[in-house]
């Protein structure tokens, strides 16, 4: 028997529709167990509350599973969340942002549907995690190397679909999405694209669609489950070049932004760089936690030819140690000895080696249960916006006595700004502190018109507000297509501050 | 008095609309006269035809005279039909979809809002064309190029819109979109990504949104009338490279696609080439129009440094000339010498220099009134695949005594297929033939699974109809979008064949 109710949901609903569940799905694949849902918690909420907490998990293996799980939600009204792996640590783990929500578990939805060397995708169910799709490319023939994030337990399809990063030339993942197949809120089968069209080869390989695109409507949003995704890989270069520079202070800084900004345009530089302070995203082969480290760190990467990585490194070495300060340095190796030759965490994420070091890196602070808070506002990739956009988080932090921890994720064009807190969840009042200084810090970066580009269960709608422009135009109109498919609201009510007509 | 009304609209409501539009935008920004409105006929349609036309056309040039004309045509019912420039010759021109339509002409609103050199983008109306573009570019200091179609005349968001392409490294250009403003059907206006929150500086650099990416659902559809657009746009190169490549016969053509698409992977040709035979898309300085000619032609570009230009051509021409029969050319000229330098179309059109010389080329076949039909079929970008199916698109032209004229647009993943008739739009039979072949072309294409990644007024409920997936979920699921955002069906009925519910 659920113990958590949604609001607005009768004990009777929920207990009609998890008997609905079992009989659809098997006993197997229903989760009520109260103990048993700790593992959706998210991990980095106090950890005494119950605040976030679902009533039930289900667990489909296939599409029409999941297409059952949402018409037995429509008929009981039972509020649905949707996790590919649930790893969404920060942004709230694998709980709802509607306590009491069915968690809908795509974990055993795992295949690797098609791997396709020649043309460089793979098809992936939303349950694959990062380890399972470089396995499966290994598998295949080891032509082509994943764009990885940080951690590999995560989906590829819950990364992809949260705008992740990772930090190969594909590092911006949702941009390298191509055709999907979706169960809508009403349960019916969507494909995306050329999957329109039965047995269309170019759906995994042609982007757009005849007629509106919809693929990048199911990212951060509630109008869907994604239950097959098409994703573009690399192919493996001959040659891989990990790199990197370190300075002092942000003199430099502004100046390395601005030749970064070059490289990257200029197509010099192809992956996705990233620079920080403090914490481990640096050159070194050792990740690292040192609030009082000086350094700046950055990590780049190149591919190919040996005479074209050669031409590359000369110009990238020659405009960065331009900069006072800079010294710049390159690990090269052939392509398919990545696996032997690719040392630590810096030079095997660039390189689609998914690893965990990073996890028990951020267990050091408080322990086993540490829990961090990322704040991740995006601007654009001048110097001068960088440099200022640091010194006032910087400045935020410093209110509560705590230290810049951060790394700036760069694309050509805008960066992504990440810092975090670390703190320890079972200390209710460090928790709380770390979460209202978030409001704060979402506020004062709104007065210098910057938003997050993610954020979690806890602050979605605090940041949603701030997107004003004409009255909240965008999120009145993702609430008007939310309302035209998904109108019994099931599917994540609330998520990225997009409520349903009945919860509005 | 408007002598061409809509279907289900009366006369007395198009006559109240008129008076309407006159008093929000004034009498010389309201067209009704017959003769006038010619201009914005199907060019390409029979002549003698008025099945076609439009009853007026309204000229706004500010947003609110956008959003004073959507609300009129709400009140009165009355279908509009937007056009940039309405160069959109091949695919319908100026016309609308729904005969007694009001055209919405964007020319007016032709302002280049903004260029940033340094992050490499331009902020355009609609009624931009890629001359306009290409000189505000030059005017702001010439560091940035355009990516342009073969025609320099259209607009800039209306190619873009319609997922046309052109042939820089930005040459996708639906996928160097980032952010938009539109008007909603309801008048309401819009702004996308991080355009949601005002002054956001990140709205043109970052791509995505906090919550759904609604870009892409402005696109080849009818839920908005777009009148800001954001373009990425390239970095000058130090040097630029035309090159190109010819040779006979269908086991080369296997063999070049194979290696193009490995170069293309690689991101040593990191344009969008093109191949073809019989017309004009080759590495001559001038275009032709010859079917008898058995010579297939591609060109590509490189851009660079020198260093990387030198190292990339080596790779690409030892890759194209280890195939039989292949011989490759690369003219090489300093990236701010393009304009004295680059010769005819095929060199300036790689490197964003706008001009009208295929137009010319193509009224050779019947005179200044000749007509011709693209077939565009999409497919990936496999040797096989491409020769399969440039054997079976040649046979059906062949059954009609017709040459084939084509040219493939090559991305590193598909192909468009891109296949023309000539033909006299005065001749009623021959006009006849033309257009009823190409709808045994879309029928028999379906039959390999394949569809056009776009098509003309004439055929767009057919090629829609091709899209079956799940009884044609998508155009289902595109059609309850269109119901939540035009409740009243206003906004470009039957484009793509999306129908508004009251013309269903």
């Amino acid at each position: 028997m659920a113990t958590v109710l949604p609001a607005g949901v009768s004990e009777g609903d929920v207990e009609k529709a998890i008997e609905a569940f079992v009989d659809a799905l098997g006993a197997d694949a229903v989760m009520t167990d109260t103990e048993a849902l700790r593992e959706f918690r998210d991990p980095y909420a106090y950890k005494q509350s119950d605040e976030w907490d679902a009533s039930a998990a289900v667990s489909p293996t296939t599409t029409e599973q999941v297409q059952a799980i949402v018409r037995i939600a429509n008929e009981h009204g039972i509020p649905l969340w949707t996790i590919g792996q649930g790893r969404n640590n920060t942004y709230g783990g694998a709980a709802p942002r509607v306590r009491g929500s069915v968690i809908v578990n795509m974990r055993e939805m795992n295949q690797v549907l098609e791997v396709n060397e020649d043309l460089c995708y793979a098809v992936v169910q939303p349950g694959v995690r990062w380890f399972d799709l470089h396995d499966a490319l290994e598998a295949a023939g080891g032509r082509c190397w994943p764009s990885i994030p940080d951690l590999g337990w995560g989906s590829v399809v819950g990364n992809t679909l949260e705008y992740g990063r990772g930090y190969t030339p594909y590092g911006d993942h949702a941009t390298n999405v191509c055709g999907m197949e979706v169960v809508l809120p009403d349960g019916e089968v969507l494909r995306t694209g050329m999957g329109g069209q039965t047995g269309n080869e170019a759906w995994h390989v042609y982007q757009h669609s005849y007629g509106p695109s919809l693929d990048r409507l199911f990212m951060q949003s509630n109008y869907g489950i994604v239950t097959q995704m098409g994703v573009w890989i690399m192919p493996r270069p001959d040659v891989y070049a990990a790199c990197g520079a370190t300075w002092q202070g942000e003199e430099a800084l502004e100046a390395m932004v601005d030749a970064l900004r070059t490289l990257m345009l200029e197509g010099i530089i192809r992956n996705y760089p990233i620079m920080g302070r403090g914490i481990g995203v640096g050159m070194d082969a050792k990740p690292h936690i040192d609030p009082t480290d000086p350094t700046w760190r950055l990590r780049f990467a190149l591919y190919g030819r040996q005479s074209i990585v050669d031409a590359h490194w000369d110009i990238a070495r020659e405009a960065l140690e331009a900069i006072p300060g800079v010294e710049a340095t390159c690990h090269q190796m052939p392509g398919t000895e990545r696996h032997a030759q690719a040392r630590g965490h810096d030079e095997q994420v660039q390189c689609g080696i998914p690893e965990m070091d990073l996890m028990d890196l951020f267990k050091t602070p408080y322990g086993e249960e540490t829990g961090h808070l990322d704040f991740s506002p995006v601007g654009p990739l001048t110097g001068k916006d960088v440099v200022e956009t640091f010194r006032l988080v910087r400045e935020l932090y410093d209110r509560h006595g705590w230290s810049y921890l951060g790394g700036l994720l760069m694309s050509p064009r805008n960066v992504i700004h990440v810092t975090t807190t670390f703190f320890d969840p079972n200390d209710e009042e460090q928790t709380r502190e770390v979460y209202a200084a978030y409001d704060e810090m979402v506020l004062e970066l709104a007065k210098v018109k910057k938003v997050p580009y993610r954020t979690n269960i806890h602050h979605m709608d605090l940041v949603a507000d701030q997107l004003d422009f004409n009255d909240h135009i965008q999120r009145r109109t993702s609430e008007r297509i939310k309302d035209a498919l998904d109108p019994n609201g099931i599917l994540s009510p609330g998520k990225q501050g997009i409520w349903p007509a009945n919860r509005r």
